[in-house]
């Protein structure tokens, strides 16, 4: 019974995560009472969107360069690389006061999805692992499938040690786990609380 | 530090109803993820959405005719028209047994935002209340908003009825207040208990 532009709009928007169908059909008639201008602003920038893109070729960042402004950067302490899931994360941990280089691995490990290590970036991340890097910060998802992505990554790493194919002075390391701040202890589930009293640490004023 | 397109995306998507700077930058991740096809299968969809879209000369529905199939179908009961703040609403109400005709007023009263009676569809639907109408059904939100724009309804059909100038026997119903269905007596507000109460009927089995 609906106009058929409008039912293929719906639909669109459905396959967006997190998007049902009745949010999808709010959204589409939002837009039918914006004008025609600001509703092709919209489909302009998602038409627009990957245009120029590509992933950087050290860490797989996106960017519009072919070495991402990152890795370019002078500034930046290049003993350190943080392995991040994906581009999304490192604007997270670009927000504090990190400094050093990334990685994106382009997804987890999930065999349910199909996905193994050798669908992830983790090769080019062992060979980025020369004299230079210091410390590898495993940020993973605190998930089932970022946790065994990390011990997975962690194990490899330990390998090419063995092996003595990377200096065996690399330090792995890997995000705190534990209560978010203005997080409620009560409210706080089980593992989240294990591993805040295992990762505890001392008392220091300031 | 994000590409441009990028930016420009997350700004565009933030400005749905509901979708915040994160999930509008999550949005533009999940679509960086995709293939270009389906990136623009979306842009398309969006830049057609509005392509051949009019409002329907009598009851202002969406549609791609003059006169939407509501109107036109011979198997609606004229007799019968229901008053909805938006498109959308004929879409959940045409989803009941109703099979009467729609007024779709395009809003609802509100001062703050500067809509007064005379920038909705009510000087329209006054003017279809012809011999054929036996009962208007005012189905807008039950909002503040909402039930002040009925009542300015209801008092217009009245004043018109007083003055003779529509039949005095249309009749003016409203859309039943109460507990929704698998709703929680527990958790009812007031208002709508009251409300409820109010609208008590008589039981009958079956």
């Amino acid at each position: 019974m609906l106009p058929k532009s409008i039912i293929n709009l719906i639909e669109e928007f459905s396959k967006l995560p997190g998007v049902g169908p009745k949010t999808a059909a709010r959204l589409c008639f939002y837009l039918l009472s914006k004008s025609n201008e600001d509703v092709n602003k919209l489909g302009k920038a998602i038409n627009n969107l990957k245009n120029g893109l590509q992933n950087c070729q050290v860490c797989y960042n996106i960017s519009t360069e072919s070495i991402c402004p990152i890795c370019v950067s002078n500034r930046r302490d290049r003993s350190i690389i943080c392995v991040v899931e994906e581009s999304l994360d490192i604007i997270a941990i670009d927000k504090t006061k990190y400094q050093g280089l990334y990685h994106v691995l382009g997804g987890v490990i999930s065999p349910i999805d199909g996905i193994g290590p050798e669908n992830l970036r983790i090769s080019q991340l062992l060979n980025r692992l020369n004299n230079d890097i210091k410390e590898v910060i495993l940020a993973t998802n605190p998930s089932l499938e970022g946790e065994a992505t990390s011990m997975y990554i962690a194990s490899q790493v330990e390998k090419l040690k063995k092996e003595g194919k990377i200096n065996t002075n690399v330090k792995l390391t890997r995000i705190a786990r534990g209560l978010p701040v203005g997080g409620d202890l009560e409210y706080t589930d089980e593992v989240t609380l294990s591993r805040a009293l295992e990762g505890r640490r001392e008392f220091k004023n300031g």
